[in-house]
């Protein structure tokens, strides 16, 4: 930590924020400047409050140096994560896309799409049976249901299940289904269930708050991590802007600077970072050559009448499409298609 | 709900759009421009998916029309609702004001601090037992001790308590102690507390998400009122934006554009959105000179020695002189202060 | 200057940085923390690249410490400065009111809108004749006609004008019309038109660029200071953000943050930072209510006829109205209006 | 336009509206909802100021439908536009890459650089003579002996020459040296400039406001087209956010979404949109992928001694080396590299 005196500080304010800092076991060194003078602080300052000495006298402001993630870091923890999930592994050298629509509507809907993302080389299922809806009057999703036909779905293709869990009592259940806990942008400083999530043992697919900063992203995985989980999976899902020609602003910048900053596999949702499925398949490219380890994205077999985020779902044709540009994108970073789950025999629905 | 079709759109495209709209039972009245049709949809639509239609060929987008939330408008409640907790009332014509410190940290402290704002005409006390803190490294608050002595400061002082509650499970325990549940920034989206706390039955302090829009806001509220709990006062505690100098940014604006929309009461969190105490009193003046009901406020006896936000508390005479001059302002825009809780006999501590 | 070594990062590149310092004649303190070293850098760095350094093997980053302006610094100047043009005194105990149209429409609306606000109480008249349009296709207003019809106001009603000028090449125009030249949002970074304001002796009224930082605010008035001219009255015109409730998000912390960083005076704009007539009376009170030192306000006596911004300008009534609302605000603070330019003989129009 | 009438407005409100719309000689299409009435207007808007109508009684807000730009809507102009500067194709088949220093700092820097970008195979080389700086203490440019030795260094390598133009007054001696004019961030809406630049005929670079929105861009482009001149290259460069990991956050998105709604060439600036030179590659690689037609980068022949953007800057072995992968990039795109201008014989300089 460095403290900034004001301007015309004087000798003893000086003193008295050395003694300060001396008193509370850390060690303080001056630097006398031509306007300011800076007090760095040696030490274990990290459970300190962060404004601690901004209210002594003379001090201008603090500035943090140490990162305040321990777990997370790359610098502390050099040898990339991967994830496992079923036959998925995320963070590895190939490349993973989880599909499958915003919501569990029907059992034929989603055994359906199941197929087709499957057949088109996905590698695991997303569907969300417990919604979080802006407004009360919106469909809030199939609950439990939902969680039996995504298992079932499971059985049919093989391919792991990824599905969000909203509040900490539901992570039982949840957790007795899913493969993959995921936790959304909304939920994504909701404490209690970070430690749920990851006191459940299952691997957590963790989304960037939509006004969240990459280090407070990286604190909230730290929650999750400091129980004992190792197994989280970063998600750029599109921030907050003053622009609104997209429903988000998908920050691309992000998945170099998190493979800087963490171990943790990165992935980026187009879907939601755009809100369109007409721009999807640019942003998906666009993941992949930054250096994403993979992409979670919306299929629906039927945008038209989707319950939810129909404006924004692949349908199945496109979805073929995309996952052929992938893999030349893939091969063009020297990377390639994380090769697809194990196709069991899929009998007619 | 208007639906914009593309320029160029067919006329086979815009039949379809208006045979979908009316196979919902709504009416489509279509408009021809010189550029684009446009059709209106006159209808019961708050429960259709907001992307509806968008996917239809020759469909460019569709605007909503009427507002998402209904219990919360004024349009729809042209009366002022005013929030009763204890001797406290938020949303009449006298300015109440909430104050304490950020977290109860110990039995002094906070005996301390809830005479000292009693003192300087308070009209409740609050103070943090669970903390929400972005790294799980820093102080997280008292727990059930901290509720016991905030009970032990309304005794003494007979100041109602605010208290924030951080999971649906701990509603029971924390609506036991407070009088006011406080919802936080980052819950305002977490959908089962906000049902857990609506059922509660108990006052909710509802912050705004430090990027959430007005809408979201306003829906945020929604969720608590379809409870039928109908004592919901909004507080704007600052937004997440580009500018640094403060820790956010005070949406000055959100005060008359919610009392422009909103029967409830709005109060506001300058110790937060601005997060330096040398511009608590500034902004707090401007909160009431901008039509706000009343203002919550981070007062500690030793900001030097806090455990958290230390840099945004003013000291108990700094909030002396402050009350005097929201005095001053409440005059000057036709209020008044609300009259102190009845002061009851304070023992020594 | 603090450079901030990585983690790890070797005695030699440690060594290798300090010899760069010393190398431009400045002086290397380094601290030795637990994870990262910390090289203080004292003497004159502030015409040196803000990421000098940074390139050099072993930097993680580097930190400025001395605030980048220093004519507009309050702890270089502590004496408040007051802008005089003609009767009118900006950053006084008094506050100023400018006040008129958007734009210049014709010499009628003019007359009759100068005379309303000076019968009110306004210190100054305000309206653009040259008019930066997002949009080529819309009005652009009256040129040079507009400042004739402007001069012609001034000597009917004794207020001093405020005016936008928007190139270079029409400083000179401008300012012999004009007694405060304003530059607008979309040129505060103009400094080809920073330096001509600046040089032409006239005040300048510079609005702050709708995402410009305070820093980068302060450092476009240090343009304009540095040519010599001390004259600059900053305004706080709203931000850009992410709600989109009201045009702009009004930074009412601003105005305790530049009062306490700058010696110039600051006024407020809130007719564009709302962008909604309806809400400009609430934040004129807040602006005053925070410290502002005056405000610029859109009127005009017939906005369903205005040829721009109709929608946020006050009809004179309720100027009116608010003139007497910022009457008493104005003493719950502690100041009072400005006295009015004395009243010249107005004759009929 | 879409009047939208408030809830409850009453008949009369809603004729008067109907009448001020036929009075103007548009058509008023009026739809009865069940809350709102929605008064559709046909006919030629475009000149209307944006907030005709909302001071009428009972309205309470208007939309637009149509879009604001005309000569840059891919609507209206469904043929791509590709921009030619000398050897340099933008916009057609070819990616197209600009490279070279922020600033020309010397003869021998800006010729070891074109040269090293040319044999690495970019398509211009970029320099700034001319420097737009938030501080008046740091390096503003060469001047005109920059805009020399650019000169130079295109006879020498067939390279045509990209360099920043700032204020009106200067457009005539930039466009005599330089191929393509660049307007910079800060100028997007110096409509001056805008105009200036348009009628030199020369191709015009036009850099993304950085809190600009996309349809803010494309009616700043259209201020160029009005004038006559086609040639217009928008630029994505990174637009400011809340987050600061990065110096500004790339708009991904805004490359699919330009490349739906103009005709113009859409390139993307790494270097300024990240602002460390670390994660340019990724972002160049994404902004390829995306669709962008070419990229603009700094290249630098030793950063460490820049005097501007030395932190962003790429060593030409790091240049050479990202050439490799955007070959790969456009391929995995069904694009492939613009051809090299053709090689001229390079004398030892």
């Amino acid at each position: 930590m460095m403290i900034i005196m004001k301007v015309g500080a004087t000798k003893d304010q000086i003193n008295a924020v050395m003694s300060s800092v001396e008193n509370l076991g850390l060690k303080a060194h001056p630097i006398l400047g031509d306007e300011h003078t800076v007090i760095g602080v040696v030490g274990e300052v990290q459970s300190l409050p962060p404004d601690q000495f901004v209210r002594m006298p003379g001090v201008e402001r603090s500035l943090p140096i140490s990162k305040p993630y321990k777990l997370a870091s790359l610098e502390l923890h050099p040898k990339s994560t991967t994830v496992t999930a079923g036959p998925m592994q995320v963070g590895g050298e190939g490349i993973a896309v989880i599909a499958g629509p915003c919501s569990v509507e029907s059992r034929d809907q989603l055994l359906e799409t199941a197929q087709a993302v499957h057949a088109a080389g996905a590698h695991a299922l997303r569907g969300g049976a417990f919604k979080p809806r802006t407004s009360p009057y919106t469909f809030q999703g199939m609950g439990e249901e939902g969680l039996e036909i995504l298992a079932e779905a499971r059985e049919i293709t093989g391919l792991p299940i990824v599905t969000e869990v909203m509040e900490p009592d539901l992570v039982e259940l949840v957790a007795s289904y899913a493969d993959v806990l995921q936790l959304g942008t909304r939920n994504m400083q909701n404490y209690a269930l970070l430690r749920a999530a990851g006191e459940s043992g299952k691997p957590v697919l963790l989304k960037r708050g939509m006004s969240a900063s990459l280090k407070e992203f990286l604190l909230a995985a730290e929650y999750v991590l400091s129980t004992g989980n190792q197994n989280v999976i970063l998600c750029e899902r599109g921030i907050r802007t003053f622009e609104t020609a997209t429903r988000n602003t998908t920050d691309i910048n992000a998945v170099p600077v998190l493979k800087a900053q963490t171990h943790l596999p990165v992935i980026v949702d187009p879907s939601h970072s755009t809100g369109d499925w007409n721009y999807v398949a640019a942003v998906s490219r666009a993941a992949i050559a930054a250096g994403a380890d993979g992409l979670i994205l919306e299929v629906h077999p039927n945008p038209l009448e989707a319950m939810s985020d129909g404006g924004q779902s692949l349908k199945p044709k496109r979805f073929v499409e995309l996952m052929r540009q992938l893999d030349a994108i893939a091969k063009a970073v020297d990377r390639s298609m994380a090769p697809a789950p194990e196709r069991v025999a899929v009998p007619a629905v």
